[in-house]
């Protein structure tokens, strides 16, 4: 992900994918346990309200005390520290996909995949499903991205990524892509895409329309790690707030200053017309580790 | 005193002050202590670069987990529970002076007493001097405002309010405050005011003008509570990082949203041309408190 200990890498990423092993303790790994998805979680098909099963869905990104998630999109910027940096390898062991915007796949040509050497409870290490949100399919990654390096060693799964169903797979450039893609075992996805309030044809998704395509793909739980945009967007309807089952956000102890990527929802109402009221967490825990803390609670209904 | 030389008053205030009384458990005053002034501290003349005696100085705010103070300037938000609260008055307890910003001065009417019915640890309830940084004198208080009704009533002192010393005291509406403020023991205090770049005269303080006044008054302890403005004024230049002695951010689990009054340092260089880097606790202690926690620590030199 995008936070890797606290300093900033700028520049063109390393050609390299990453290969370094992490290792989580059991006696942390129990203390989470009430926040995560049960070993085993299937959905269940029994709200009337969806037409979909609706995976679980964890929200966890980290984050610095003014709310950034990097210095600048595409500024590598080290917020936590290796303890917390070894949890979200672990929260990717726990969840069968994980979601990041197209901001950060471009920006930060990220792994995408989990990086302990050993499960901290009993089982083998489970790679998620990478899904990317990429409506206008801009991310021009090649057999190079990351990524796909890792799905090659078999250390990590090709992504899924979603892109709005009005993109015509003619050009030339994206079937090469996708021809790419497939040959690791990962796809487009094209779903149904609206303008940003919902009138017409444009490049928004809904959240229902991602958490039902992550369904159809058999995908029983998701974390959505970031970036800045995709976790606004999450939060900027109240309507979402049943969507989220589990909220794990990384607190490390520093001001990245203003100009950061900054998690903050914008101030805006529901489909339903009820105005904009602050999220609240409730049941929470507050899990120290090393410098940084980790918030864990669900959103209050 | 000043509560006894107002036994002429004519008539009931128009509004009654805060009378609530909080209490604060000896188990967390306790888990704090290494991050408060030492009981009886005394300030140390020895440092050589400074021509006063620096006050230790504790930052302490609530923010969500947007870094917002406040939902807007002036809209009251309550954010942190009950326990963070009694804390905060339990940290007023342990400190000479409490100081804010004009800004919120005006916007709260705030009664920057101690409300603690008795202090977790052996000793008297202390009540700190308020102090409000107002350069052009704006706040426009009356008899009615909660620190001077609380000050009369015993349960508070009043303010020493900072101004330009470029103000004039001829205006007949700021001698009438004066003479108001003196009644109750407070004062109007003029001292030195730059450009914002230190270039020449102008409505700011820098922070050593804040403390040396501060100091000057014999108290020897200080705490920071904001608003946005004066928390961001001392973050943003790394100068002004070996001022500050204690840093206590309490925390709530709640996003307020983008446009309330947000705590991030500007990305400025200091006065010895050092460029902004993201300020850092280290020795961090994260101490839950309700469905709150409270972050203390020490900033990274
Ligand atoms: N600290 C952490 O935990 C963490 C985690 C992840 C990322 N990051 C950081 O976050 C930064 C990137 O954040 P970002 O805000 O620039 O990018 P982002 O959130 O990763 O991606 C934003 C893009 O996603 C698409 N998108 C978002 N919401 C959508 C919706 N509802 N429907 C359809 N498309 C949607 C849009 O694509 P279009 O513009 O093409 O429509 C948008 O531009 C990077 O610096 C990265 O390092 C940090
Ligand atoms: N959650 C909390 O813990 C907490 C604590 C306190 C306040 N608050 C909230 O914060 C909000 C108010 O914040 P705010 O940012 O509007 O106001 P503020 O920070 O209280 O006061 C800002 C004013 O202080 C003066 N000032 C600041 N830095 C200065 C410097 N270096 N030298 C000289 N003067 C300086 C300026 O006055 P001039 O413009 O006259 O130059 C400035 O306008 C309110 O909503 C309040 O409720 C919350």
């Amino acid at each position: 992900m995008a936070s890797e200990a606290l300093g900033t890498e700028q520049g063109p990423p390393s050609k390299k994918a990453k290969t370094e092993t992490l290792s989580f303790p059991a006696d942390d790994a129990i203390k989470l346990e009430n926040h995560l998805p049960p070993i085993g979680y299937k959905v269940e098909y029994s709200s009337p309200k969806r037409g979909y099963g609706k995976p679980f869905v964890t929200l966890t990104f980290a984050t610095s005390l003014d709310s950034a998630l990097s210095l600048a999109p595409g500024v590598r910027t080290v917020l936590s520290g290796p303890e917390s940096k070894a949890m979200t390898h672990y929260l990717r062991s726990r969840h069968a996909a994980i979601c990041v915007g197209v901001g950060t796949a471009i920006a930060d040509d990220p792994g995408l995949n989990c990086r302990l050497g050993s499960s901290p409870l009993p089982g083998p290490v489970h790679q998620p499903r990478p899904i990317v949100i990429d409506p206008q399919a801009r991310w021009a990654f090649t057999e190079d991205a990351n990524v796909l390096q890792l799905s090659r060693s078999g250390q990590g799964l090709a992504p899924f990524i979603l892109i709005s169903c009005s993109l015509s797979m003619d050009d030339p450039e994206l079937a090469a892509r996708r021809t790419l893609l497939e040959r690791h075992g990962g796809k487009y996805i094209p779903i149904e895409s609206t303008a940003e309030d919902g009138s017409g044809p444009g490049g928004r998704f809904t959240w229902d329309a991602i958490l039902e395509a992550v369904s159809k793909e058999g995908l029983q739980t998701i974390m959505i790690e970031g970036g800045g945009q995709i976790i606004n967007s999450l939060l900027s309807s109240p309507d979402n707030k049943e969507l989220i089952d589990s909220v794990m956000v990384t607190i490390a102890p520093t001001w990245l200053g203003q100009g950061g990527v900054v998690v903050s929802p914008p101030r805006t109402t529901g489909v339903d017309g009820k105005p904009f009221t602050p999220i609240r967490l409730t049941e929470t825990l507050w899990h120290p580790l090393g410098e940084d803390v980790v918030l864990c609670g669900k959103i209050q209904r």
